[in-house]
């Protein structure tokens, strides 16, 4: 559902056809290796196996990576709470001594293994953790084969830093398609391991996700024009009309503090997809009814810059009851709402919902008129660092 | 510091009078009681020894409040990782069974006490959990004398719900001043007993809010026109004349994660001040370098509509020079940047940081022309969720 600021349905008088243009032409784009939800059976079979034996003998699993490499599989976690008998730790996702220090005291004495994700391996903050957990394993299991038996590298299948150090030093690798890009990622080897590992059913996640790519690819060949049956297409369009009429902040709002994870995932796929050549929706995120609180007095009253993106989950009691008055109490304030229903917090409905926003995201950058693959911006970051070290 | 889009010191040139004369009234202003950093000896006496008395018979400190009656302690304890005998939890922050679950998993077996903060008394979330505490006290102390020692009420000294069931039932009772609202009151009661019963020096901590203040009024009286001697007026001119100029978000950035809390503080202040009357900068929060990896494109290339405030405490090693490359990338990316120094992360210089933010946020929203102390919009959802309750 779409209501604009006056209450209208957007999906009335939506025109999909560029939209759809879009996602014909995404068909040929060589970063566009996700649209189909690839599922290499060697490669899950491995992922499996691999968990498997993991689950066997590692109390922990430390995922060291950054931003597309970690927080996929984090916000699928942190959503389902799977029961494993290993539990999923995160390093190397910046620069702080003292979130390091937490994990190696939470690993301490325990049995654990390191996944370490990177295209590249020369990402700065999962190199200095990695190295950290690599000297903690020695310490641990003291021989070098003992070590390398725990390693997992999800990276490059054929270059780069991490490719030539697992290769060299025997570790297990996994491998970053070449055609899918780090926030677009979750699906590969990258989020499918660490899930594996945690307890999530993955068949499952990969099957609620080729059922949304199926659906989707099914009504787009017969050339439908119901909104509903193109929801990316319905979502991305509606969108960036109202980023035409300088609604320049979206906000993902959810009603369960579980999703916060989901929602960070959210932020870095629109936001690095879209925020260049001076334009884009800045992504932000709120937790209801925490944040009503809080932002809940600047959305009812404050500038009308905002679309508001509701993710709907079946809630309980009260919050439920509070989900539809805050939806209602933010239309009487005129603003755009959207509204995604999730059916169940679960495998195949969380495959659906990271098809369905990647696909979105991918069509609204292309409306916008940038390119929704790449991420020029953050070279001048490097480059300051690099020639300060 | 504050640099403008074209590197530009935006103090060089400031107007500082109609802030002044802002400041002037806001003396006279019967919500700005937190302007003299107000302190009752007696209550302050009262809450160390009934801290005192929590930590002999307490593991644990349960405090039910939502939006300012938690933020702002909790920011601090978080920020400071103070080591106490009792742990706060917190509770009624939200409507999700699965967050107060977890409290009641961790409290389940332990001595625990409880500290009910709500001016009123009958905000839906605080009550609710409230209610379930009670019983879960009943539970582990089977009589009534014993469960009323452990609950402590922070309300208004003479009226609401709360407050009369603490008169009928005699739970030991903390004032909320009249004169200071919610998200005003981390120095009053509301923050300073969970504050005392962490192990964090609340004498320090009203110590440096007092420091901040008399240099500031000093320099007021003395109509000094320094700008880093009226810093909290400098801010609060630099950001409303952004506001002008269609910058309508405000990211709020720290490369500690500890510091997410304080962020989160610092939204509800300054949203729930300024968001009003179709105006209001849109408050946000990054935690670099994790959000470099998300958000950074979109701050170096997006929409050129963003403020950013760097909160700069003592950072180690390569943190630091991230921190530096980052500044020096976004204001390349022509972002104003405002670059606010923490000195220590210790309670001196968090108490003086408080006063900063609340004394600017006041200054900016009367800047802005609404009245910083009330939070009209609040009341179409609170109206909504009475009609279908």
């Amino acid at each position: 559902m779409a209501t604009g600021p006056d209450g209208q349905n957007e999906l009335e008088n939506i025109d999909l056809n560029p939209a759809k243009k879009f996602a014909e032409e995404l068909r040929g784009d060589p970063m566009a290796g996700w649209l189909t939800v690839p599922v290499d059976r060697a490669e899950l079979l491995k992922i499996k196996q691999t968990a498997e034996a993991v689950n066997q003998n590692s109390e922990y699993l430390v995922c060291v990576g950054i931003g597309g490499s970690y927080l996929g599989h984090k916000a699928i976690i942190d959503a389902l709470i799977p029961k494993s008998k290993t539990k999923i730790l995160y390093a190397g996702n910046n620069l702080s001594t003292l979130s390091l220090k937490k994990v190696l005291d939470e690993i301490d004495g325990k049995d654990f293994s390191v996944n370490v994700i990177s295209k590249s391996g020369t990402t700065l903050e999962p190199s200095l953790a990695f190295e950290v957990l690599k000297k903690k394993l020695m310490e641990r299991y003291k021989d070098e084969d003992r070590v390398k038996s725990r390693i997992f590298a999800t990276t490059d299948a054929r270059s780069g830093a991490l490719h030539d150090e697992a290769e060299e030093k025997g570790y297990t690798t996994f491998v970053v398609p070449d055609n899918i890009g780090g926030r677009y990622s979750v699906l590969t080897a990258v989020g499918l391991f660490p899930l594996a590992v945690a307890g999530v059913d993955i068949d499952k996640l990969l099957f609620g996700a080729t059922a949304e790519k199926d659906e989707f690819m099914t009504n787009l060949a017969k050339n439908s024009n119901v909104p509903s049956e193109l929801a990316p297409l319905s979502y991305a369009t509606i969108r960036q009309k109202y980023h035409g009429k300088y609604h320049d902040v979206e906000i993902l709002a959810s009603f369960e503090p579980e999703l916060q994870t989901l929602q960070e995932w959210w932020k870095q796929l629109f936001g690095e997809s879209e925020g260049k050549d001076g334009k884009g929706i800045f992504p932000a995120s709120v937790i209801y009814t925490t944040d009503l609180h809080s932002l809940g007095q600047y959305l009812q009253q404050g500038r009308r810059n905002i679309i508001e993106t509701f993710l709907k989950i079946p809630l309980e009691g009260y919050n439920d009851i509070a989900e539809r008055a805050t939806i209602a109490a933010h239309k009487e304030g005129k603003i755009p709402v959207f509204e995604i229903g999730v059916k169940q917090l679960d495998e195949e409905n969380l495959g659906r919902l990271i098809y369905f926003f990647e696909l979105s995201c991918a069509i609204s950058a292309k409306i916008q008129g940038v390119n929704p693959f790449d991420q020029p911006g953050v070279e001048t970051y490097k480059k300051n660092i690099k020639s300060m070290l």
